[in-house]
């Protein structure tokens, strides 16, 4: 029996907390207490002219605010980059750290900094706004690989654009590389195998990033970067893998 | 539901289409339609004095005679090297190019020059009439390593000599390049995870090849070079994963 | 069908041959002959002022005195390096010579001189009696981390200390890498994906290990480094696919 656990579900670039829906359900029916917040910037109507530090301190205010403690604190992506800051604020209410196939970026660095350069050159090109919107091929060949074309289509429809300066702004991550260091931090690793939204090779997922989080808890299934879409079930039971203890 | 698709399937080395037939089977039963043929040079009393090119010449006037159009070519293992020219031939024909760990060489280069060196030293020593057929050790544990003995000895029955000429000749591909450069042709690659035809490492499939078919979409399964033996039905999903749309 | 095999199963570091039971006995009830000899040097009571020669030597005289011939000798872990010991020793009496997430020493190498150099500072820095026992933090995260914690406990409480000299030692293996060039030795390599005893990335088991076995077959499933205690029937079948023919 897994003890039933309070999660606090950070979304990636052009979702919102709304999306984390399937998910969260299967979690909710296993007992479990699930938070979907939207980071800052995200989502319909949301004002887009954020900084990266917006989106920490929207999060941050929000587990304030709810007084949550004991959380598993999940970051899916770009969400790696905000619970990182998150855990840096506040790692007394954090009892667990997985990343779902998310960043973990070194000191100072931006996401566009550990990502392939045709992809910034992408959204430099195409930005509107300050923000920038995934072209359908992208998103389907590459971030739903594993999902049939309706599915990968219905799913395509409910993006939002991202503020350019959460994938622009370097993050300082000075502390949070300390509190690993010093294993303060109980970090999970879940690595989606058919996860191609980093390309295979040098850019790959892992073991690039769980490489950096310490004694860090590896957790692997098959599927797409948006598995939430096509597995939700699957993922959850994952999601608890990473988190139960 | 997935659209009903037009697929041709392409071999790899020491096999003819025929081999195909329990992957067909599966498809045709979804509603699919599946041509096989055999590349010049292989099968049961083919001449085996061809070269490369023949090859190629061949699998386009058959898509020609059967005026074949919005097809998913898919290349297996060599084959690769007959679909990526037969894409150069022909694009406005294809709707989808899969390539199922099958080589996406370089221009110029021929499948010896990116297999390692011992292959191609096995095959210069032991060659007959100008054509190759595989040893049963190395089929048994590195094509096949899926399978119990029995079936990979009916396998091994039924696959026929290689002619040199379609390993050694060098594959002039700029026009292929070009065409994924400008996105044209619209790519999968369909890797089976415990595939150590290509050993792993240096040499493997994955990330190497995939990595040369621009936005590709990367579809995996569980099972060796030779799944067709072993799991002809998934294999059959994986290739409408691989060429749904 | 499978042929009836007699396995002889060589358990990991901090482990006894008891631990093997329940993969031992889903082996029994399909039929096969199973033997689970422990290493001098482990399990309760034992004296752990041995050598690593002293651990090749008491699984050479179990399978002399048992008189075991067409054996399939397993090796998990470090049970890798025993069973390359043993190899050279009495070569005919093997059928096949499986590594389970094992390792294959380069000749003249420790397990220490190929694992990270942080495992060795821990264990140096934490030794009692010239024994090294696994911290439950290292236990839980790096080599059962497919299991829940309450299985993870009490696989915990099971081990036993090992003593250092079977981490130490340097292992004389220039007839065994003779025999693999030879090819008289048939090895298997079974990779548990989900293995990160040795961390992903550089000290990754594979390919590292399966590369240096000449024509090795390579098996795969889901799991970690003890999944043995997590997925005993599914580890089984996985060792008659590496050892069956």
């Amino acid at each position: 029996m897994t003890a039933h656990l309070t999660f606090v579900l950070i979304h990636g670039a052009w979702h919102d907390g709304s999306l984390w829906e399937p998910v969260a359900s299967h979690l909710r029916t296993e007992g479990h207490v699930v938070h979907t917040p939207t980071v800052a910037g995200f989502g319909s109507g949301a004002s887009t002219d954020v900084s990266h530090a917006d989106g920490v301190t929207s999060i941050v205010r929000y587990i304030e605010q709810h007084d949550l403690t004991n959380i598993v604190l999940l970051g899916h992506s770009f969400g790696g980059t905000i619970v990182s800051k998150v855990a840096e604020a506040m790692p007394e209410r954090i009892r667990r750290l997985p990343y779902w196939n998310a960043f973990v970026l070194e000191d100072g660095h931006s996401i566009n900094d550990e990502s392939p350069v045709v992809y910034r050159e992408l959204m430099l090109a195409t930005a509107i706004d300050g923000t920038f919107s995934l072209p359908w091929t992208l998103w389907r060949e590459r971030f739903l690989n594993d999902a049939d074309e309706s599915t990968a289509r219905a799913a395509f429809e409910k993006l939002c654009p991202t503020p350019l300066a959460m994938l622009e702004d370097k993050v300082d991550l000075k502390r949070f590389h300390t509190l690993i260091a010093e294993g303060t931090l109980r970090c999970s690793y879940l690595n989606c195998l058919d996860d191609t939204a980093m390309p295979p090779g040098e850019y790959a997922w892992s073991p690039r990033f769980p490489a950096r989080l310490g004694l860090c808890r590896l957790v692997q299934m098959p599927g797409s970067h948006e598995v939430l879409f096509t597995r939700p079930a699957d993922l959850a039971a994952k999601f608890v893998e990473a988190g139960r203890d």
